[in-house]
């Protein structure tokens, strides 16, 4: 294509509410536009990115047996009645009527329509196992847009989705679509951990993602440089600590008058003392039930754990009359003592602690002196609170990092859920019905995009990976009005397309300055210079990713690019 | 692809609600499935066809300079109503809600978002034209969703919008884009028509409709054979006719007690005369404003020309109340003798009549003997009413042909209205602030595939088009336990695999009739049968849209099918 007649509207400044790399890349190279919070338009180079990261995906998954469909993005109330998530979909998903006034959701997720669609032909075990994906838009109305594309209210999503017969047949493609997956972020160039993740609200069992390792990431990921275990921050595990609760000398049971003294910070200065020594009791809302959670001071509570050990669907904080009414108190004094009303839970850093601090459930008081056996009813103690930097590994012991990541994928063992709510049901070789096992498979399309330019970029821009480029090759003219310049870049821009590289001719009627520092915004992995030079027969040959050019004949260009 | 791990969910009985052959079709040979009324699922078979649509769309398109980018499906209210379509955009259109109680509607169409997008780059004639397109899922809240994916409530649409500086510009872009849509359409195999169609509430100038004609078609198509005009029914013009009002002998204007007579044909009974000699008096509101409208008892108004004429936004018959305060009586007896509260507009094939019957303005009563001229007070003779079979060609004056015709495209000459009220404003080389001049062109591209259909089918099933054809060769393995057979069949099929061929190999361990029909349903447009007769290299080539096969070297398949 030829650059004065394409539309790649480049903005010189940052855009103000633009706060990462990939974002603010994105807005000035002219890949997307901002139409209102949370939505974008990809515009021509955005979106030929966008098909370069499609196409990767389609190529990996179909030689894999996955077939590609489309479903509807509206979605009846109805079906998400039959799997019970109307209820529990929240806020999170947005919502349409039609004329007879029938409900609808925008698809945020399509494991009720897949499985629907299924049903409606599954007869036998003879038809399984069964494959299917989609690219599509998808919708959620984020409660903070940001990043851009990264988390934004409409966003292109691969969502794919199986049916076995059997937990072999389960497990089998759940490997060969983690496979795939990896296939497919090596190649989009992506530096990327598959790691353990929560199962969360589906219901599933065995849950990986697969994120981009990133500053700009919002997930936390464990890893372990001694055995390669790596998990979401949020419920990786450690090796159990030894105590190291910094007691008090007094292990005698003292309530202290504490006026306002309600963050850890403000305790410890009044008491003198470590947040080691404190224990915080969050109340939080499990099922709609209250529950007290324990944890130690310096830690913190992960809610994916704590659901997980409490077998709930739902876990938020306790709401300030809640905490009210549950411990006698305002919020910042809660404590374990004498709070026998409702089930106390402890993280397992705080087992056996003595000589402790805790609220004292009445108003600007805390106790001191706790000792958890004699003083405190707790039901159990669990592995609640989040892994911190040089925790040691479960597996071998080692000091664990913790990193930043861009979750980019996610495969996810589903169960028979949704095969049982939805009739998604086929007959085994005895002739018995059993509901189809099922495996769901999501790769944030736009998000990738996102991502990878997270990991690839320096202060003049983008540097795009070959695969994904939305050009591989720009060839600049120094001066569009020296006649053998702009032949040769013409005959070389023909040359390079019939052999089917995607080739940007910069033919502007521009300075050469501006025109090197549009390439390297948009990223170009190759850019060929023609100037004064031709009249040799030589041209520049610069890659976006390093600083040197080398002087080539211009007839060797081809065979340079392989 | 393997027939025995592909999802081709065919069904034998053709589905109750399914009206035309394309519906029937698309769900018999597993192309689509149905989720809701107007919601379909493309299952893979279907999408590879879908998919080879949209990739003519893009090669023709791409070549002529159009670019794609990609647009959010949600759109704000405020840009609606910015160009002054939120209030009028009615219950076609599809809205929801965000958390911050903000408003969207689900794009039906992308005037606004792309107008607004260029709007923000736009600076100089020297940025222009730009054209750019998109191939998206659109939304209509229909009344009556039908024909499956022919009229659904989502919809695969491409829709492009070009912006230039000069009407000369727009009306190249304009050619340029009727150009491509005749290259495309052909390469789709649709026998289609380009035709003169209506500039609607759009507010443009130039508009022309792509018709594939079919029986099973919404729209009327009227055809000239002598010269070549073609026009939407619903705006097609012809010769203005000689009076032929059969006037009654009596030309006293008398008022007759007509009891219960509100229906042409129990007044024609009543009156013992044909409708000819009637009047029909149409109470509209034009833009809220009551119109009396008059036609010949035999004909019907085109209320597409109403709107043209009177150069209104909307026309919609008025409601019983206004009809009844306006006239003095209930519907069915309204005439123009005595009405002179509101405008009376007519139609040309009226003008002149005498000895007419019309309604008499009272409850129960006509008047007969009616002369236009003497008794009342028209405001204006137009061409109003619908062309009918055999009515004169105004160009050539031959009989023209009414045929029935599939909207698959529309190219439309939009002018300024967006860009103004949205401010896609240019600095043009003097200086001077303009508004970009727009068109806009769509296709219907998941009704293109069903256009197909409908022009491609026979008593066995489909009958794809080559190009379009969501695998081009199926080779029938006739018993895949015969070991010949089924190497024979692997072979060929990794042969024309390589070659670029999409081919389907039926290794399901059926018996050869149910393959055949299969095949035939599914409609791929060449079959290579295995047989016995590989026992001496041999195999049947038959052709889909032929009855006869004939036999050849099965190292001959290849070159057979250039």
């Amino acid at each position: 294509m030829k650059w004065s007649q394409a539309y790649i509207p480049t903005l010189r400044d940052v855009p103000q509410d633009a706060e990462i790399p990939s974002h603010q890349l994105m807005l000035r190279a002219g890949l997307i536009q901002k139409l209102a919070s949370g939505l974008y338009s990809f515009l021509p180079l955005g979106l030929r990115v966008l098909h370069k990261v499609e196409n990767i995906i389609r190529e990996e998954l179909n030689q894999r047996g996955a077939q590609e469909l489309l479903m509807p993005i509206l979605q009846p109330r109805q079906i998400w009645e039959k799997s019970g998530r109307w209820d529990v979909v929240g806020d999170l998903a947005m919502k349409t009527q039609s004329r007879e006034e029938k409900e609808f959701i925008l698809g945020p997720t399509h494991e009720e329509i897949v499985t629907d669609l299924v049903s409606k032909s599954l007869k036998s075990y003879k038809n399984l196992p069964i494959n299917l994906y989609q690219i599509q838009v998808k919708f959620r109305d984020e409660i903070r847009p940001r990043f851009g594309v990264m988390r934004a209210k409409e966003f292109v999503m691969k969502d794919g989705y199986s049916f076995d017969a059997s937990e072999e047949g389960a497990d089998k493609n759940f490997d060969l679509m983690h496979d795939a997956y990896n296939a497919i972020f090596t190649r989009c160039g992506l530096n990327y951990k598959s790691i353990e993740a929560d199962t969360g609200v589906m219901g599933g069992s065995k849950s990986q993602e697969f994120t981009a390792l990133a500053d700009a990431g919002e997930d936390g990921v464990v890893e372990c440089d001694g055995c390669g275990y790596a998990a979401n921050l949020e419920l990786a595990i450690r090796k159990p600590q030894e105590l190291n609760g910094n007691s008090s000398d007094s292990t005698e049971l003292k309530k202290v008058p504490t006026p306002g003294k309600k963050k850890v910070k403000d305790v410890t200065a009044f008491f003198k003392t470590e947040a080691t020594s404190l224990i915080k009791t969050l109340i939080y809302e499990v099922d709609t039930k209250p529950v007290a959670v324990l944890v130690r001071g310096d830690q913190e509570l992960s809610e994916v754990k704590l659901r997980r050990v409490l077998d709930a669907t739902d876990v938020v904080l306790a709401s300030e009359e809640t905490i009210q009414k549950v411990t006698g108190a305002p919020v910042g004094f809660a404590g374990p003592v004498g709070l026998d009303s409702i089930p106390l839970v402890a993280d397992l850093s705080i087992q056996g602690m003595t000589g402790a601090i805790t609220g004292g459930n009445a108003p600007d008081s805390h106790y001191q002196g706790v000792d958890l056996e004699r003083d405190c009813k707790i039901k159990q103690y669990e592995d609640l609170s989040t892994v911190v930097e040089n925790d040691l590994c479960v597996h071998c012991g080692k000091a664990l990092k913790i990193r930043r990541g861009i979750e980019v994928g996610h495969v996810f063992k589903l169960g028979t859920k949704y095969s049982k709510s939805l009739g998604a049901l086929f007959l085994d070789e005895k002739g018995k019905e059993n509901p189809a096992i099922m495996g769901c498979y999501g790769i944030g399309v736009s998000r990738t995009v996102a991502a990878i330019i997270e990991q690839n970029f320096d202060e003049g821009g983008i540097v795009w990976p070959m695969a994904v480029a939305p050009f591989q090759v720009v060839i600049t003219i120094v001066n569009i009005k020296n006649k053998s310049q702009l032949q040769a870049g013409e005959k070389l821009y023909k040359e390079l397309t019939d052999a089917g590289y995607d080739v940007l001719l910069d033919d502007r009627n521009e300075r050469p300055g501006p025109k090197f520092k549009d390439a390297d915004l948009i990223g170009i992995p190759v850019r060929v210079t023609i100037g004064k030079h031709i009249e040799e027969g030589n041209v520049e040959l610069k890659k976006r990713s390093e600083s040197d050019f080398s002087l080539i004949p211009i007839k060797d260009v081809l065979k340079s690019l392989v």
